[in-house]
């Protein structure tokens, strides 16, 4: 039998459930109404975009950025803008990296990736209107600073910056701090800057975004122990998309440089440096400190 | 002897050369200020970005932005944010549109393309890094109205909808009003906003942006023709691309659909349709007239 308890907490895991699921919902809404139908010309690369962006992903960064909204006391529909931008920018970043002449991937999220279904040449259109999209997206939010935002976690410096030093890391050596630089670029940056525009949505005071930068980037590098973990510890249709794949290409992981138990400390220490940034909220970070919890919760 | 009037108007041609090098000049010097430096990690990427930037262009674009922002009163200052983003976004799609996977060219402005020189998987987020700039850039000028022009010029619809449809239409043969289209979306559109941007930072009234987008739309497609008649009749040398590559790959262009004197007559309709088009701003419209002149002086 169960104890009162364990049901007050089943309740509260139902709740909780039913708020990522709405989010991700309303997200999704957001971007069908964004997004060009596909009846309208050029019809194959608007078939395209949304085959890359309805594809069942768990919408983390439209969720991490309502819910940062949300606790800095922001109206989701004010959020909605920036949730569907982070999602489009970060939906053309794998279109890309999947390409052959990048990571070469065949399967995503457990179906056949963009350049697999449409050609190259098309997934590589696709990744350019997905990219345009998120700022023509985030223009509706009306913010400027928003935009410079985005383009900021996205360039050269950041998101492709990742991807650059990844490129360039493939079969080497890589020490621990290369491999935190490459993943602070390629993951902490985009979920830190999905966090930020949340807040800047809802117009938050510098002592809040400071909390929530922080917050974030302790839950991006997180994000990528977990994701390296779970390519050495999961199989292909357990993950939905290839697994073992960075080992194959000797690529840079956590596992490979500290270790798996290393890399499952490291990923709890930086989940414990998430939570504790969030203290300020008090009540109104619960949901942010929920989702922490699930993305750790994701192995463990 | 030369009369009187040939020394006025050798006088005026040189006073217009130097307009155009110094409009040239401003935006080579903002987009160096802008673009992350060389010696920035990671290099290797804020060196392909120049390479393919700073490779000897006209710079068409951003004289159109700048001088549209003149005729309406405003400072090229104001102006060079807009006059830079088109500039970037020009490019990243000339880097993506050489692509093995596109149109698979070796050879761009005289110059190996950026996948000879850095690779393809490099190419690839270098034309990302360049399109995110673009936004950046563009942000500067504080005006969400302008980066959803932008947005809206590059997207799916317009600038990638072009290159999709000149993608599935390699080896089919296009009526003249499937071929327009591609380039009203892949050209003209461009270049349109190129010169209503320049027009937004000046704070342009309606009508001032009305005759614009007119004088634009049939420049960019004259543009268009011209290149095509250029494909067929230049060699690669002149060009400092690949010349007649279009024929090769059975591509639609004017000369192939309408030949090549009627293409002639249809690039210098559109080139009058264009110079109507400025009647409005009077002596003001002079240096839009003549770098209208000038694109069609480049063949005849």
């Amino acid at each position: 039998m169960l104890s009162k308890g364990t049901w007050a907490m089943d309740f509260h895991a139902m709740d909780f459930d039913g708020y990522l699921k709405q989010a991700a919902a309303d997200t999704d809404a957001a971007m069908d109404r964004f997004l060009p139908p596909e009846i309208e010309r050029p019809g194959t690369i608007h078939a395209a975009m949304r085959y890359c962006v309805f594809a069942g992903g768990k919408r983390l960064r439209p969720v991490l950025c309502i819910a940062a909204a949300e606790a800095c006391g922001g109206k989701r529909q004010d959020a909605l803008p920036a949730a569907c931008a982070v999602e489009l920018m970060h939906t053309y970043s794998l279109v890309h990296d999947d390409l052959p002449c990048m990571d070469d991937d065949d399967l995503r999220r457990g179906r056949p990736t963009c350049h697999k279904v449409y050609g190259e040449g098309m997934a590589v259109l696709c990744g350019d209107a997905l990219l345009t999209e998120a700022f023509a997206v985030l223009a509706r939010s009306k913010s400027v600073e928003m935009i410079a935002e985005l383009a900021s976690a996205g360039g050269s410096r950041k998101l492709i910056g990742g991807q650059v030093l990844d490129l360039e890391g493939e079969g080497k050596s890589l020490s621990l701090e290369e491999l935190i630089r490459i993943h602070e670029a390629k993951t902490a940056a985009l979920l830190t800057t999905s966090i930020r525009l949340g807040a800047m949505s809802a117009g938050a005071d510098e002592a809040q975004i400071a909390a929530l930068i922080k917050f974030g980037h302790a839950l991006g590098l997180a994000f990528q122990v977990l994701d390296d973990i779970l390519d050495v510890t999961q199989t292909t249709e357990n993950l939905g998309k290839t697994a073992g794949k960075d080992t194959a290409v000797a690529k840079a992981t956590y596992p490979a440089v500290m270790g798996l138990e290393e890399s499952r400390a490291e990923a709890a220490r930086l989940t414990a440096e998430a939570l504790e940034a969030l203290a300020v909220f008090g009540e109104n970070g619960a949901r942010l400190r929920e989702i922490a919890g699930r993305m750790l919760l994701r192995e463990f």
